[in-house]
């Protein structure tokens, strides 16, 4: 496949762990640019993906990441803001938007889901209403897709509101190691999905675990 | 260990199919009784699992499995009545009590957890002040249980709240083929928990998986 026709997918706030780990992997099969709030952290942030895969990242706002993208994953560490969403939503209009979003909350010593009774997929989901919106690499630990000897092979439960989605995104999981995408169900059952994150922290955290993500047997 | 020294477990509600599985294999260990409100079908399957387990299975009512166990299991398949958890409050006073339970509900197609914010652990350590509660068992199929080829290798998130009554439901967990409990933190995090396995009965179905467990890796 020529550079020039490479599907591309923009890394929205990819300056963090999640977002640098997946721009690195990404990179061995997409076009990837990485976009941030800031353009300077963005660069920064390429330039070590670059580094770390081999292949060029892109730097560019996250508005400029999302106009030039075919695929889009939110990699913020918490909810986008409604006027974040908002102005990305003309840009990402009849496009795939990933979230791998897991909103959290530490209290008492555990970790929980944050928001009420919605999940994070569902919420860009409605913020995005012409977009194809899918949750997936939630359980994915950002330290072991940033380390290029982990091979990642575990399982990625990704929610869609249709089989056709969940095809879309399920191609962009399995590009990255061995992750193995499952189908998990409609975007209304993302919440069982996004809590298994915490979970795993509170486990990792209380049987001294090494960053575990999780295989169906 | 002589039989008469034998820690005994009482299966609540031992009569479906986690019930009878649970029976089953905690028999190689336990003295075990399953209690039913119906005591005709308790003997029945105590008839079955005393043949698949080679161990004598006892059968008693709830209440009388309840007042002569040391250990409880309440292996019901919906969130028990607030009627029976009070009737069984006095006899399980001051005794591990074990909730599997995962309050489901199947509407448009997918299974989600069917209670609002509280965890079925939550509501029967409420109604059991006097009992330490731990929640276990969620995401072992009863099909593979009631298989004594399968070996279950399989990772069960246990949560307590103390370290404590953890230790004790992991000792029970333990002494089910290979399986390993990890402790995933107060009872407060049981809906987390509780919520992978409507996760996991969404996948199976739609990505024809056959009764998925969890392992973390």
């Amino acid at each position: 496949m020529s550079k020039d026709i490479k599907t591309r997918v923009a890394v929205i706030g990819g300056t963090g762990d999640l977002g640098l780990g997946l721009a690195m992997r990404l990179a061995e099969t997409y076009a990837v640019t990485i976009g941030s709030r800031d353009p300077v952290r963005a660069a920064a942030a390429a330039a070590k993906a670059s580094a770390a895969s081999g292949a060029r990242v892109g730097a560019k706002t996250n508005q400029g990441a999302a106009q030039e993208c075919d695929i889009a994953i939110l990699a913020v560490p918490e909810l986008p803001s409604a006027d974040l969403l908002a102005s990305l939503a003309p840009s990402l209009m009849e496009k795939l938007v990933i979230s791998p979003i897991v909103p959290m909350l530490f209290k008492d010593g555990v970790f929980s889901l944050s928001s009420s009774g919605e999940s994070a997929a569902e919420r860009v989901a409605r913020a995005l209403p012409a977009s194809r919106v899918a949750g997936a690499f939630h359980t994915v630990p950002a330290v072991r897709l940033a380390r290029r000897d982990e091979e990642l092979a575990y399982d990625v439960l990704v929610t869609a509101d249709s089989r056709a989605v969940y095809d879309e995104a399920a191609r962009v999981v399995s590009s990255v190691g061995k992750l193995r995408p499952l189908y998990a169900g409609p975007l209304v059952v993302s919440r069982l999905v996004e809590g298994i994150t915490p979970a795993l922290i509170n486990v990792e955290r209380l049987n001294k675990l090494r960053s575990p993500s999780i295989k169906l047997v």
